[in-house]
């Protein structure tokens, strides 16, 4: 039973087989084949327009790189107080930036609330040297908790960019999962709701590393080719991830792995609900399910096999309450978890 | 008849087949597995010590990171004019060691004169503070002109970094090529000469991307974990490097690709030494054969299929003399390289 | 009637005449003249030992290369949430330190918390790579408000930094204006009480431009004449900085400036607790003085030519209650405030 | 007998009292003052049109600053290979611009050779991102070693830079030597010439520590106001800075200052043409003069307390030929220097 991450999952089958495919033959290098062009004009129709695409290693980087492409040091950027690209990047978005800084915004259940947002900005006068500028706004879809911010959630912070002429970034490690529990498009969640940068994550979902940077305005992606290669980010062999996207796009793989793992989740939280020995935090909305339940009881479980973590309590949090002893766990579903694992969790959890 | 890098070709069947193996099931994330522990101890059996390894997507990130790790702002790390690290990394070393400057040696065939190394060193006082502090030396085996230092040549460096107290570092993108071409261990070409830091790559070699940082004192390896996730070069699903080297490494299929693609590049090296279109510049010690030909002569071969590129000439080359007119062109084997094309070289060249 | 800032005062006479005295006459440069020998001595008096002293233009560049000295890419430095060092150097620590972060620290009256400094540091794991690592405590003497750090207040963080081997520094750009006001030693209220470094201004209590960095213990200087070069902090006429500090300590002139303003800004306060339009937000300890006010007030008094600024109010602020209306706004007093402009401000304020 | 930098001398009498003008009164700080806005707007005079102007400490920072606000991580700079930008900052442009790099172009006495800059750029290909991106080129002017472009050779490489669409920078860490020297304006030795911004610099001709950048077209200069804060260089009493340039332009000082020094150099250099203890190495055309003579013989001069120091030949120096045992030797004159001085070593070189 494994629930401690997305990322302990191997690939899904049709995409190691699309890499398979690739191990003879001979293509250019650093993402000029073919199949590299290919799969930029599968991003464009995926998100109904023009995009840049830039393959790179890690969701670190295409959050770091992202930024640092609208950045400078001394910048200033917003992020929830629970994102990822604050709490676990190891300083990369500060360090291949050159200094620009991370601004926690509150919000519940892991959205920015807009209100804050526009009080911290008002903290930055951006014509007054001595403190920050302001130069950016990074959301996370699906959030690191778990939910999913709303079109029109999306919609109010991408108002408030468009008024301060901030651009605005999404970091989508969990694009597809959040993508599913809209049950809507990549252009309507992103460009259409003032989105500029997405950092388009697949390892999660089923590859074993195929992360991009898109650029959905294109005239925005000048300079990325160069930050991108400075960053040592740039594959020679560029075409293996370009395979695993191949693949992952095709017949709409992705967005049937995605809802696979949200179903997971949901049945994950209904255990959990019913469960004598834990509460259910919040409601999932993605494929990542958050329990409160004491030590006790969660060191049974893992003696048992199932695999999950503890984790940090958000900021102000009380929706349900923490009881004395409580803590909070995290469990991930993937792509991979399968409906007998659920199964042996809801008898473990009964 | 692919002879434009080393990095157009795929991979190996067995490497693939290797990662294919690990599509299924779960691993701890963040090169925390038992297979990575496995690869991490094939390396210390391969170096014949205790080292410390650490995967990274690229090979600019192998050196850059490697150099990071001793160098400072206004540190100063000497290097061979025509290297890698100096012409092709699009300023990722000073920008991810926040301004590090490499220093340029002369020398003939790519190797580093040891007196250039020592005039130029000699232009720095480690106290004055005006002039920047030497922090480094990097060599490439084998050479970005396919020639190998031999392990005096290496030694001999190895002293002036030992007596100047800098560590050395070796730029191995084509490793394995050396050491085959020298027919000795990793050891005796590596820590027994004096070198600290190895990019040790195996993309070019029969992998899709599979480099690494290794250190061969792990006390000098403290702060690189830091380095590597800062820079974005963590991957998550780690194992999926993890299972090309254990491949490569198998029965020694690293050696047998690197054998192979230095045969190839011998033979092919012979055509050109007998053909009346076109003169072997230097012979080759790898797997890059270098040959001057005419701007048309180079032409003729590309339309009939050959893919090559036009190298720029190195400072100082006139070991030939370059006739009015000729220009030099590289040619890259590989694992991958077939008989046939060398053939098909050699009936076009004849 | 100008209490906008102690930088908007000129220089102490004896101190402009110390300089002027330098204008004839030749001396070695870049800090290596005699003056300046003779001032890094006089600090090693001051403080009570060893201590290797580092002049540069700005208390920016002090608290930024103080910091940058013992810090690191995906470091972790924690200052108080009003500090200056995290509000107004326009991210020159971040930028200096090549992408350090500044965390947060909260705690009444401008003073760092040590409860909280502690429940900020126990989020991260010294060796987690996804979260950065602790590299240091700032802490600002007198405080941004105004408010003096005890010494066993700065005793119980200095404790903290021990048991969690890190270094302690503290901005002192009014370092004698606290000094005073706890009527003690530098060697107590630094190096006695655990702080490493101490940003060391005399630009605010009668320099022109006069500010050092302080190493306490000089082992760990040693990168420090490489880090404020390549930080274009050197100067050449490096002796126009060592003349200020002569006179500076000469008699004890520091000392007497300082306790003059401290003695003005008590004597401003005295006035706002009498007065029937503003109160005191909090009893001043050094040469900053706080009140309450409306808008309607303030501007009463600025157009009858007094100077000063409105301030953002301290996170948490509630000791007074803020009523409806009001506004906080600083007054600051220098070496150069006279008695004649407080008592003018007084028949303004009764 | 000081020949040792013009950086050794204190400062001019006017200058000094000037500044000492400013100890009494209070002004707005960091650079808002009314002297601030006159000292500025001087310059727009001398410069013949709108400049934007930004003080800073030092010459290092200068050049540094105005480097790094037209370049990025990965660019390219040319400069002369024996600049003080590349040999003489501690890797302060590296490091301040994020990993910039100086490449050095070739050229007799002390000017960049346009044909070989023009050989040096075609190197780079702006598009191809494994290579770096030129993004600027810098000249010195005076010279490292006491030589002037003509208006003409700086109009050649200022057309390279037109072509090229590369902002050009002066180091005028000597501007005023080489102003006079020319007998031209500010105007046509810069912007009319092509150049975008200039380090203009005091501190060598008079003043304490009177350092600018000068951007010449003001829409340049948008972000330089953040760029110089975080960069440490915002001096609070900037008007301690604003009072030395207002005496250094009033009635022409700094013409004034700049004439003598350049004729004491001159006259210094007759004194070694009629030597036979040492030979004038070439013509000095500003402040700074270079003999060849043996160890023994400068020994011997620096015994009767002659301060001057060794130099390092220029690459492909061979004008006069340098004989077995002669080295090279720098001396430099300043508004300082006085008649006694010069005939005192005329008497010792005779």
């Amino acid at each position: 039973m494994y629930f401690a991450s997305d990322n302990w999952a191997g690939a899904h089958p049709k995409i190691a087989q699309s890499l398979a495919g690739q191990a003879s033959g001979f293509a250019p290098a650093y993402g000029t084949s073919d199949l590299d062009r290919k799969v930029e004009e599968k991003f464009c129709e995926i998100f109904g327009r023009e995009v840049s695409v830039f393959f790179v290693a890690t969701g670190t980087a295409a959050n770091s790189l992202a930024l640092t492409s609208v950045s400078r040091p001394g910048g200033v950027a917003f992020c929830h107080r629970e994102s990822h690209v604050v709490e676990d990047e190891g300083g990369a978005p500060e360090y291949l930036s050159g200094g620009m800084r991370l601004h926690a915004v509150d919000g519940t259940l892991g959205r920015i609330n807009p209100n804050d947002l526009l009080a911290k900005m008002a903290h930055f006068d951006p014509k007054f040297v001595h403190s920050g500028q302001p130069v950016a706004v990074s959301i996370t879809q699906s959030t690191e908790i778990g939910t999913v911010y709303s079109l029109d959630q999306i919609e109010a912070i991408g108002a408030i960019c468009k008024e301060k002429n901030l651009p605005l970034h999404m970091d989508g490690a969990r694009f597809a999962n959040a993508l599913v529990s809209l049950d809507t498009t990549p252009a309507e969640m992103t460009w259409k709701r003032g989105v500029d940068f997405v950092s388009f994550g697949g390892t999660k979902n089923g590859c074993w590393c195929a992360e991009a940077i898109v650029v959905l305005d294109p005239g925005r992606a000048k300079e990325m080719p160069f930050i991108r290669k400075r960053a040592a980010q740039l594959f020679s062999k560029s075409r293996f991830i370009a395979a695993q996207f191949d693949a992952y796009f095709a017949d709409d793989l992705w967005l049937e792995t995605a809802r696979h793992a949200n179903a997971m989740a949901a049945r994950l939280a209904g255990h959990m609900e019913r469960s004598p020995k834990m509460r259910l935090a919040w409601k999932p909305e993605a494929n990542e399910v958050f329990a409160l339940m004491s030590s006790a009881a969660a060191e049974t479980l893992q003696q048992k096999g199932v695999k999950f973590h503890e984790w940090k309590l958000p900021a102000g949090f009380s929706a349900a309450g923490v009881e004395t002893g409580e803590k909070l766990w995290r469990f991930v579903t993937s792509f991979a978890t399968t409906e007998g694992e659920i199964e042996a969790f809801g008898n473990l959890a009964g």
